[in-house]
């Protein structure tokens, strides 16, 4: 299934996203060339090591010139930064996308900066795990996983169509949904849950009655399940919350609400109302499952592997 | 590996904990009979139809005569009823324990009825999964998992020993510690994670601007980890929450403590903050997968399965 989709792609971040991407590209032969940019020489370096490119440089005013297809994969709060620096040398026609997590924020940073002769279509690929880094990234990590796009009004379809067949080539499935929504969508499924689970492991770090060896030997009965999006890129999950503040803090407040809710029930010995909420929340699960979104096995099916 | 610990064992429940011990008292030969005693005859069925005993009844009272081990695997609520039914009936010199997740309260619901002559040793096993019943149950459970003994005060050490080795024979490292200590650390590796768990996804479920079927297809983004632990069996949980309810208000509200502030500081755009926090949560992850306590690879391992 090898088909050349862009004659030259620049990457410009080459974490665990951009380097996934970049596996991608090479393994499905989508590109001739693939131009791969990132601040840090050493990260450049590591870049070139692992052989994700045909070019490298520091510089992504450099990496852009001539490519078909840029691709943004920095955390949001560089969005504008890296506008500002390619603006000028992009190739009239060229397609231009993210892979950042809030939607309304990027299009405020870059939008203004495109120039007429870009397709800026913002896109969101739902798929990462908790390691970040050049090493971090794999072939298949977009493998089944959807990738939303909020095209601006006016988008040109066939820019659009285009980039929808490389993520398709990469194994996702597109949705296209506006940025408002997609930065509401996000905060539930994603921001508030990474959020928790940062909160939850900060308080169970501070506390004096259980130590912290305490926490991590028996962390195996439900605890563990939280720390690893607890591990993920601390950086890009700041900004995040920097960049969707108004769509994380209405979640926050429900969350907080429905916790008053239980905490109360659990003062006055509700029973009933605990089992009605314990119950319910099976059902969202087996619906995951069934969708295909999560495995069926016990355990996440670590069980087998942490032996 | 095979030694005969005990002449018959009785368990009293065969939920997901009680038939792995089961398996595992067969697959490793620790008794000459395995008594099973469940109260619902369609589970005592299943029980029968997979073999996991050497005799079978409704009745707990019949189930612990002659038995030298008495394992009772039910939720904490039934805790009274079930040594209420079982003590006029066991064996003189039989240890009787249980794998309950709140130990004051079990021990508060139980020892009184315990005659003289038998050796109560509360325990807890540090093992589960999502699942629960019969079928739920695997050999191996608790290999390489904590079980916790909270003895009371003139426990014969000769009893514990040989409890202590029934359960080394599963697999598992022992810990003792005193049942207040025990509830309190427990509180925060297992019953908030599950308590936030089922809220969380709770609130997803409420949303209108969301839908739950957005929810669900993008579930992979973060809010899949949560699921599995809401998966859990609501009876277990809901008798949980009543029975180490001063534990877990105190864990509850240093958690909504820590909560405010994190949220305060997205309000207020404090990235310094957030990183601070962001970032110390990562340590405590990778001690505990060095202490082996779960997998390193990326998405818990799962993301070879779940494709």
């Amino acid at each position: 299934m090898s088909e050349i989709l862009f004659d030259r792609i620049a990457l410009i971040g080459i974490g665990l996203i951009g380097s996934s991407i970049a596996r991608d590209i090479k393994k499905f032969g989508l590109a001739r060339e693939v131009v791969i940019s990132t601040r840090s020489a050493e990260t450049l370096n590591r870049a070139e090591e692992l052989e994700l490119g045909t070019a490298y440089t520091t510089s992504a005013a450099e990496a852009v010139k001539n490519a078909d297809l840029v691709i943004v994969s920095v955390p949001v709060g560089a969005s504008e930064a890296v506008a500002q620096q390619i603006a000028p040398h992009l190739k009239a026609g060229a397609i231009v996308t993210d892979v950042g997590s809030t939607k309304a924020s990027v299009i405020a940073q870059m939008a203004p900066h495109m120039p007429e002769n870009v397709h800026f279509i913002p896109g969101h690929p739902l798929a990462g795990t908790e390691k970040s880094g050049p090493d971090a990234g794999f072939s298949g990590l977009f493998k089944g996983r959807w990738c939303i796009f909020t095209p601006l009004p006016g988008t040109d379809r066939a820019a659009l169509e285009r980039l929808s067949s490389f993520w398709k080539a990469l194994g996702s499935m597109i949705d296209e949904m506006d940025p408002q929504h997609h930065d509401k969508v996000l905060a539930i499924v994603s921001h508030l849950p990474h959020i928790i689970a940062y909160n939850i492991v900060g308080t169970a770090d501070d506390l004096e009655a259980v130590t912290e060896s305490e926490v991590i030997k028996y962390s195996a009965s439900g605890f563990r399940d939280f720390t690893r999006l607890a591990a993920s890129d601390p950086t890009m999950w700041r900004d995040v919350c920097l960049h969707n503040k108004d769509a994380i803090l209405e979640m926050l407040a429900r969350f907080s609400e429905d916790l008053a809710y239980l905490q109360r029930a659990i003062r006055w010995g509700e029973g009933d109302k605990l089992f009605e909420l314990f119950s319910r929340t099976r059902t969202i699960r087996r619906s995951i499952v069934q969708a295909g979104q999560d495995v069926d096995s016990p355990d996440f099916g670590r069980h087998a592997l942490d032996k």
